[in-house]
């Protein structure tokens, strides 16, 4: 995309702009996950982005050059890149031709296999963040009880810290996000704590229980205070708000505890002649249970909070896990979620603020009159 | 429990403590659970906290009488009780006779099934911190890929902070606590952060990462540096270590998760008559996956780092899960677990703390003469 900004060019809502290259099994598996999305999206077109030669026989074998225009791109990010290096080096890369080409409004959202942290510092530099937003993050999405399968959880990891303001924030657009991702028309959104009383936890999570619970009507959400990490996967709440830190923990214990118990399933259905009968038997049930809970089907990290929407799919996800990346960024696409954030957040932050500085008024109040 | 405090009489190593009350359900099960593991240690005896009129009967149906005594407390804390409050009004309660017992040297390791916050309140009150600790921890045991099944992760939830120091407390009590409890000679102590890379997580982190290094030969632990959550279960590491905060959102996601799991397995065992028989044969694939991970058999939060050990068994454990914590109860007791650690952590926290003060002394010097 030599293309300058454009602002005045409204947005494609039926272009995904797609990075090719960067995952861990190369731009073949990104080809095929994307010829999947697109065989089941008939309006989506795609801009893909990544060394021309490497990538028009990949596109032309799967028969959808009329759908998809080769940005190139020679350059690749790589997974070892530290985001500095990235930032300095990467004008050439697929990664950054990706981002810019929703900066310029050819693409409604960019997607990507590569490095997380190269993509959310070069996501950060070339479409900056939105008004009202202090700490971008990074929602992912849970397996739970809920009836659509998922529960929202931010920030996964953009940023090791958040104050009270920045967890308002991420209750915003973790609220947006579940409405327009999920079709959740009032989403309840959950506090991540050590215990459902009002006492507990740190300073910075008591503040932030009022502020979020203050912000409810112009979220258009139900705040349903405190959570615990047992909730996560719980039909009582639909969007889990913490800090980037206890959400990239969560996330990979959760990743791991399901991994032990997967591995296990598996060795103690090998245990004897009798098991591996059973073990036939119960496939399809196993089958079932796997689809319930495959990572695959939960691909996509999107970055919240920056002007354009950024999805991050998983660096060793499959043909299958990267349709289900661009499937739920096509949703995103085509509900404008990008713009509804944007408005969503800056409205909102700057009323609950008032709200709450009200609300310190009147405490001041009435502390004086008794 | 009468007598004054009896600092020269020795520790009775093979007594244990029990609170027979507080447990969601009720002191018949604490007592069943008692002559389960009664029958199992030969050599064990108890001291049982509660109304008199109330237990004696249940040992006597147990035929326990001979190597049980009671110790009369009308109270009992009550699951909803706050620490302040049980800290004023639980002179009376079962829970602060059983940690008075190893207060007074009458029994080696408290246990009890009572209410969390206010256990540690009264234990930290009644017991104080053993010296060079300034936050005690919960450990906790989670199942595991290593060899004895489990590892060890703290803190679980008894302090919300933890600075550098106290995570260098924490390296030298659960590597301890590895050791005495589960048998491994030189535990390999990990912290836990967002990444692997010593440039990623919180600053306290990286100044906790050195004072661990330094440690680990006083120790007598290997550090293998900074793990994730998806380390919790792996077979690289066997200590973990964590603030309050964050160990306590970790345990109950992987609870959660595990559960979720279950349910899930169990309903896609019942789609159809087909996956009926699955199940019925896979029964006992399904038997050895729960032994593994059946939250009984790691029963049992440890507080370390007081002037003696006290368990905290789950509320709602089950007479199987009651004999589990008195089984690990009892083996930390004849190790003389108590009195090892507070010399590890009294000795190793001041040698580590002189070794990094003559780094940092280096490191200005280096600096000057370049």
């Amino acid at each position: 995309m030599t293309k300058g900004q454009t602002d005045d060019v409204p947005t494609a809502a039926n272009v995904l702009s797609v990075d090719a290259m960067g995952g861990d099994k190369g731009p073949a598996t990104v080809v095929a996950g994307l010829a999947t999305f697109l065989n089941q999206a008939k309006d989506a077109r795609a801009i893909l982005h990544g060394p021309v030669g490497e990538l028009t026989p990949l596109i032309n074998k799967h028969g959808i050059a009329g759908r998809v225009t080769v940005a190139d791109a020679p350059d690749v990010v790589k997974m070892t890149d530290k985001p500095s290096h990235v930032l300095r080096q990467g004008k050439k890369t697929s990664m950054w031709s990706a981002i810019d080409a929703v900066r310029n409004g050819d693409a409604a959202v960019c997607i990507s296999c590569g490095n997380t942290g190269g993509l959310m510092a070069m996501s950060m530099l070339r479409l900056r963040k939105a008004e009202g937003v202090n700490r971008p993050a990074i929602a992912c999405l849970w397996p739970s009880r809920n009836p659509s399968g998922f529960n929202v959880m931010l920030d996964a990891g953009a940023d090791i810290r958040a104050d009270q303001d920045d967890l308002l924030t991420y209750a915003l657009m973790g609220a947006s996000y579940a409405r327009n991702g999920l079709d959740i028309e009032t989403p309840r959104v959950g506090l991540l704590n050590v215990g459902t009383e009002e006492h507990k936890g740190r300073a910075e999570l008591k503040v932030a229980h009022e502020l979020i619970s203050n912000a409810a009507d112009i979220g258009e959400f139900t705040y349903v205070g405190f959570v615990e990490g047992g909730d996560l996967p719980s039909a009582k709440v639909d969007v889990i708000v913490t800090d980037g830190f206890t959400g990239n923990v969560a996330l990979k214990t959760g990743e791991g505890t399901a991994s032990l118990i997967g591995e296990l399933l598996r060795s103690s259905f090998k245990h004897s002649p009798l098991s591996m009968i059973a073990a036939l038997l119960a496939r399809g049930s196993l089958r079932r249970l796997r689809k319930r809970i495959d990572p695959r089907r939960v691909n996509g990290g999107v970055f919240l909070g920056l002007n354009h929407t950024v999805i991050k799919s998983h660096g060793s996800a499959d043909a299958t896990g990267v349709a289900a990346a661009l499937h739920l960024a096509y949703r995103l696409a085509q509900n404008g979620f990008s713009d509804k954030l944007a408005a969503r957040v800056a409205s909102a932050a700057s009323l609950a603020q008032d709200a709450a500085q009200e609300g310190a008024a009147e405490n001041s109040t009435s502390t004086i009159t008794g």
